[in-house]
């Protein structure tokens, strides 16, 4: 055999594709709750799945409760098809084929945070305008939910992060316990990031990172923030990260105020694992929290354990992987929003001769040069 | 008298405001060139200004070989009354009191080229869309002229750049003969900027600058942008730096695409000289280049003298100078534009929970927290 | 008389000195607090000031219970000649000439929280590394300080802001008498900034800036950044800012995490009133902190108005105003270290060739392309 | 077989180690020309390798030419045991198991240039200090050398981009022939990047930027860098783009001083397909260059098409990827480095009081503040 045979793989992000193995039974809708505008088509939509696809269809107990739904007739009629489980207690592994999510992002994380292992594929109907995470309209749903049941549709694999926080009278022993359970109590997983910041103190933090176990640096400023690509575009773009599409397997590590001019983003290879922790000369505690959530104190000797999960959110397209993307920048981040810049053209219109001229012939020949 | 009373004169921008010592005779007119929506508004305006207002009106004498007004009925009846001066060859120091632009950014720095010392006050419109140099709107001129005459103005005194390039083989005596004379060959005045960059070399330029007289610093990259406050918002805002009001008495240095991750642009006050040259070990030379004009090569031993002139474009606000320059920042540069971004408030939505509670609670409450 | 003659005054840095209208003669001496490192060069100081400068030396009442210095023998030979003050009850207005800062930026911070209107000039030591403002070094101090007794020297004047905290139940009146005294309960002067940011809340603030009375725009983010031109290198630069030398008349206004791609920090004219508020619509409170001490609360109704203070910290220089500011750029932030970047010189060696050649001569000739 | 097991393959950077499938005999050395320091390594190695390993080494016959090298006696003495090859005219492919690269990041750049299609193994050292491409010290080569040969060694696969300009004039069909040819007058591989700019002209580029066939947005500005992972470390980062370790199958998208206050960088999927052409109503042409080098003009028409190259450069660790790319980052762009700022460290220790004090008490107990 030849020794120099190096080829790489590149996956066409194209051919990510929805696949059904046997056509979806069980669907798990999630709403927006106590928003009055999402009501009317969480009944279209669930009365629709159950007598036109004969679906059965999953809700979250507690909605059960929501006034908003309990005094619509619409609902009343269709709430004894509805089979609910309890948020936190029940197990819903294996049992939910689909999910459809109606109402902003936040149902999408809310869909992330149910299912700690597999998740069933997500199709996100934003309400209002449209959101990173929500990329389908509700107006033709039928049409658009068929076309996704009959598998004719593009998926983006969103990455999570699992998180681990190791207080530090453990044992490497349970440590590694911990890293091979999947127990949400220690194992937490975030679609966009987890942030470690200095809470209220005034004091700067000082936090060491440490990647496969070496001391990489230390961050002294406001915080760090490690992110998915999918949270390229949320807290992490707000501190000066570049945006990273979804498809890319890659963790993404972005300080926050630095005080250091050089401490520029960084974006690392999915498969590597960090590891937080206070330096040991820092004067006070960090914070950490998880997608905005569950934020809890990092005291000296604890540590945040980062890596990629082997679960992600299969997250179906509306239309594919790049234009879905590309849409939502321009519309949630302005990203690169121009209508031409004027302005600038008159300037460059004055400004664009003479690269040869003498001064003062560029002078005499000036008013040639206001033309556009 | 006593040791400790330092106190600081602190200059209300408000207070700037139009003074016109002897009513205004003389005003010269600039307008865009070979566009063809400026000829009617042009035309109505010198009309207006000899016969209501008894002005006297200059314009550029090439203006009239423009086959568009001269094949103008309503231009050939004032054409007579036009006083006419060839741009380069007559001086008109002291013989303008006042000068409307028509047009766009450039009409306003043709203007400044036009006046190498003092600058008569300059009245901008727009003829389009709002431009950073030119905040009047045409619609209703007569009034808005008729006020300005009658001192109801703000100003903005836009401070310009004095750029001498002083050749290698210059003695002192000839650069402080260079650097006291007004002579536009040598003494070359910008209003947004003087840019060193490396030219069409692919070598990194090396430039050294200096700060009265002592070596501050060098740069390695793209090149170098000297510019005004005015020029904050145009091409070193391209290259990353902070915007300035046009009132700041100030001198924006900005590296572009510098290769040190912590070469950060900074603001210097006014009163320096700046001096600028190639590194004695720079491989190749660079090229200067005079608000995007006049480019010329700068080799081993000849330097780039800056300085501000005391001679400021003296621009008249369409409001005042704080709502004229956020109004053009929003217009021109979409300067946090944002149409409230519902996106990431959903994202807040759902995490603006649990800042107290543990993994578990918050997952068994997360549905609730999907309401807004 | 003329209209055209506009002519702006430019101040050259370097012609700002310090002027004693009579000799000094009362020092206030302020050094670090609880460092053994700084007792034996305050003793040597103080020591010295009486005994050969004949100097009146004053100290806050507060260091003589110190136990490091209460059981040093040579402190308890000054101790009796020293006159002390209590900070916050004795107003030391016109009753110092001259402040020696011994020991970090914090003591030159403290020396401003000292003086609430003009400030006697300042000559501060660092006794480790440079700082921003402590750009003398000890090592010879005699000769240093008989030199600025001599009036031998630069003064920088960093300009402080003047924040009040208006709540929401005042009248306008009431606003009116605190804008008019000098009550350090209400009117807080700052040196470096004042900061409004979210606090622990994971909802974004929503903050409203007025400039002059009109609003300019809204911040949806981590929080803002109000700093004077000192402020500038401090916690502003960690949040992306331009760097502005201390002489500049500006104020800096620079977001934190903003959630717009396109918010870039301003630089506005030392003469404007802002004012900040909460959004009506913003769902949660802010906090406010000066120069990062008087942590508080602003809740809906209440506001923040931002001036430049009349009353200037003035700064001795250990050289010069340019040289100082460089060199604690240099030394404090890394500015445009470089070391000479080697790798990046490796690649445009290969690479600066070609400009004009076909792909395959140019592989051809690769190998010469490899040289220096 | 159910629906939901969706799992994802996360590759560990540190299980891409280096595979012999038979002992590697043909060793190709590129070392930098015209450098004397190189010489006495040069020989060394050469004579280490064909005597102690007995392998056969291959180098580019022009450096025969070097009067350096023929000169040197050690030289004259192995001279007849090389086997020579000419730069673009012999082929390579499969006679090469083995490059030893001896100087500079731009030798590596080299060996890539000599292999459009598979890439032997690189070991590359360098002689003055580290680069991002010669992880290795030549200290003891010769240990290091045999632990490679012996398989011992870690290995970075660095992307290519595969580049191809598309004229005006070309159908459909000669399109597809380029893009199914690796003929290198079309087909021009990158390790850096391909950087498309305004040349010399004073006009803005207007660049039209498509994906995978749609038109994604446009650029305005002074052009646009799409690099590789490895490419992100050199011009990317001195735009502005976010650091990418080698290892991540993205390509970045950096805009050169854009326009647009948003236009923040991204990073795309390896697998997508750029194409880049100017826009219909761009006034001027621009300009192409691969890894720096091959520069031509882009005319109306014209397009380039960008994907990743099936070929990566296999580039062997000195230690692993992730501390090899972090060790670069540290040595040749000073990444984060701080040492400790005390400055900032001074300012927060007088400011990390009093989060809940009162303005006065915060006065009162300043002086407390000052410790450290």
């Amino acid at each position: 055999m030849k020794n120099s045979a190096m080829v790489m793989q590149i996956q066409d992000p194209a051919s990510q594709r929805l696949t059904w193995y046997k056509p979806p039974l069980a669907v798990l809708v999630i709403k927006k709750v106590r928003d009055s505008k999402v009501l009317q088509p969480f009944c279209e939509l669930v009365e629709w799945l159950i007598q036109e696809k004969h679906m059965v269809v999953w809700v979250e107990g507690a909605i059960l409760d929501d006034p908003l739904l309990t005094g619509d007739k619409r609902f009343t009629k269709i709430q004894d098809k509805l089979i609910t489980f309890k948020d936190g207690r029940d197990d819903l592994t294996d049992k939910i084929d689909f999910i459809i999510c109606l109402g902003g992002d936040g149902t999408l994380l809310y869909a992330s945070l149910l299912f700690q292992k597999s998740v069933p594929p997500v199709m996100a109907f934003h309400l209002g305008s449209l959101g990173f995470l929500t990329p389908f309209q509700f107006d033709n749903f039928q049409e658009q939910v068929t076309n996704v049941l009959e598998g004719h549709a593009a998926l983006t694999l969103r990455s999570r992060l699992r998180c681990i926080i190791v207080r530090k009278d453990k044992t490497e022993q349970e440590i590694s316990t911990f890293k091979s359970s999947q127990d949400p109590t220690t194992n937490i997983l975030v679609l966009n990031e987890v942030v470690i910041d200095r809470g209220l103190s005034s004091y700067l933090s000082n936090i060491d990172l440490f990647l496969d176990g070496k001391h990489i640096t230390s961050v002294q400023g406001d915080g760090l923030i490690v992110s998915t690509p999918t949270g390229s575009t949320a807290y992490s773009a707000a501190a000066g990260a570049s945006m990273i599409h979804p498809s890319v397997p890659a963790i993404l590590v972005t300080p926050i105020c630095p005080h250091s001019l050089s401490f520029r983003p960084i974006v690392l290879p999915a498969g590597v694992e960090l590891k937080i922790a206070l330096s040991p000369d820092s004067r006070n505690s960090s914070w950490v929290s998880f997608d905005g959530r569950n934020r809890q104190e990092l005291l000296h000797g604890d540590s945040l354990h980062v890596t990629t999960s082997i679960y992600p959110v299969p997250s179906i397209c509306a239309q594919d992987q790049i234009a879905d993307w590309f849409d939502s920048l321009a519309e949630c981040l302005h990203w690169n929003v121009r209508k031409r810049q004027k302005c600038l053209d008159e300037l460059s219109d004055l400004t664009g001769s003479g690269t040869e001229d003498s001064a003062i012939e560029d002078i005499e020949r000036g008013m040639e040069n206001l033309e556009s």
